[in-house]
């Protein structure tokens, strides 16, 4: 059931998404609250029109949203955000000048209204 | 007041996606829980750049997200989840060879903070 | 730590996205819960394939999401809310004879599992 989101600023190129895809399901499927690997769907948008602040200085960011059904414990979640900035940590590109920004972000979704299935 | 995003993969090609904008408005509308039928904004996302868990299979999704104001009973949002995955079970395209999980999500919105008005 | 994402529908060509950026971000980093500049991350996406409603007429919105850390109090938020309203109602374009929508939502960000670096 996990809807991974990432999402990082135009002004990162050659961001290695196919590889930061595989090392985020990698990470991900091995934390025991990801039950079935089956269940993991993560994607990567670009984001082409945006602005960061006030100050007319270069800035990047990288913002992944993780979509779980509610019912994980704090520790929990704390455990699988650390695990998606550690890889993105380690992926995301640095352009010399640019101050980049990396955030992690966990979202209970509604288990009772919840529908899943395979088609 | 409804928002209604549908995400899916880019390898289902010849999504129907103005067909099933019709047949979401057209269910959704004639729920109790949309009042007026002018509130409900759809929208479809494809994303191309996912990955699906860790094995080497052909694996797609569709997820849509309903954002609804804050209020609504559970029994009254697993309605509009039903509603929202019956019309996607069957417009959704299936290739073969490709698993297709389909998956409904209903989001609260906070109704304090929300604004609203025709321009 | 905010973030805010703005969308739109495509019929509402010439959006002035550019200065609506620097507005938005001028506008919510002179109020108080904003604490750094640096935090706010905007950015605007366009929604091309979408649907309001059921009627046959022409319709257009404009939707904004505030996330921000949870903690905020309901006025705080409602200020928040109504500052974004106020800068897209002065900036969207109304083409003649289309009814263009416009919404603001803040979404709270689960604080505990929040992840936040600079690379």
């Amino acid at each position: 059931m996990p809807h991974l989101i990432v999402e990082y600023s135009g002004n990162l190129p050659h961001y290695p998404e196919a590889e930061a895809l595989t090392a985020l399901n990698a990470a991900l499927c091995a934390h025991p609250q990801v039950l079935d690997e089956l269940d993991l769907k993560t994607r990567f948008v670009v984001a082409d029109s945006f602005e960061i602040g006030t100050a007319p200085a270069q800035r990047a960011f990288v913002h992944a949203q993780l979509r779980v059904l509610s019912g994980r414990t704090p520790e929990a979640k704390k455990e699988l955000s650390d695990l998606i900035a550690g890889v993105l940590r380690q992926l995301t590109p640095r352009p010399q000048g640019v101050l980049v920004q990396l955030s992690v972000e966990i979202v209970d979704m509604d288990r009772g209204s919840y529908a899943k299935e395979k088609l």
